[in-house]
């Protein structure tokens, strides 16, 4: 376990908030670049007409795709975005959702469509987090 | 998708506690509305001897009630405040609960008795952040 | 309902990443006890190769065990830390994990060993919460 202090001083917050038809983690990845987010993290809350989970297969070094195409609430959107290998602000989300019945679903966010909305809170500290590529896994992982 | 830079100074944090037999949704708004929050976020994490969740139906545009009449475990709670249509702080939560056998069961938070506790961590903005009405579903959406 | 301000002031944020075979209580114990947190809140993501979650039983005032074998997404760990009723810092987690299938599965974090991730953001608050024995569960609870 390795830690970096990334900030003492007060931090951005953005309200970031999707509507119907966006796409999450696009927006959020787009959200991330427009604004050069370095080092952040996020929660959220809403509801999807579709979502794709997925699920890290170390054997294969790739996500099984859990694609859920039903409206589902998002009950714990959580997050963190930090320099990627390239230089370029990389989003990382896993998300919690809900069917009609209640039944919970999760994973890694692949892909989810909003419907009619996803209210994201996100910090941003000014200071710079670094992922680097795992040999083990091909993931890129933060590096402190 | 849309956003709005609610901070860059201070934010304020409050630890919100609740004991047995209180209900959190009501106890939650009561909290926003003495403290007058008008941009919050929140985490918490606690136990629940019966909670009510909601799956929102798009076409009756309400909530179904989904209700878990034991005790579990509040896993993960993520929420917001913002200031409703009248004006007034409107509290949004969904919930992550576990039974006694690990199942997890999510949605919409409706309501819910604490036992035994109930710890939220609620950060404050000194902005405003403001819901209007979605006449699509009804619903008092978060307009960045 | 009891609260507590404990922020008006910047704060520090921390994130705190674990490596394949970590333990992640225990490292976020040790980290805890470390930095002296007398109050903080955290949330994370990752991935665990087993995980033992506990259901709180408030009959025998103590938690059921609910081991899982296998490796899982942590989906949304929330958490905060407080100083216990001994004056050590205590940190309290909850967890929602998904399988390979996406169901999710939630409760108390007892144990958890990490891989290959878990990206932690931990802030914390320039202020102390305190855990007293609660005669009724034997639980240590925050009282603001």
């Amino acid at each position: 376990m390795k830690h970096k202090l990334i900030n003492e001083a007060p931090e951005r917050t953005y309200a970031v908030v999707f509507e119907t038809g966006d796409e999450a983690l696009a927006g959020l990845a787009r959200f991330a670049a427009d604004e050069r987010l370095d080092a952040a993290r996020f929660t959220g809350i809403g509801a999807f007409d579709s979502v794709v989970l997925g699920f890290f297969d170390l054997q294969r070094k790739d996500y099984e795709r859990i694609p859920i195409d039903e409206q589902v609430e998002a009950v714990a959107l959580v997050g963190d975005v930090a320099l990627g290998p390239d230089g370029v602000p990389k989003v990382h989300a896993h998300v919690v959702v809900a069917k009609r019945d209640g039944s919970a679903w999760g994973g890694h966010l692949l892909q989810a469509r909003v419907r009619p909305t996803l209210e994201v809170m996100l910090v941003e500290s000014p200071s710079y987090l670094r992922r680097r590529t795992d040999p083990a896994t091909g993931l890129a992982l933060i590096v402190p």
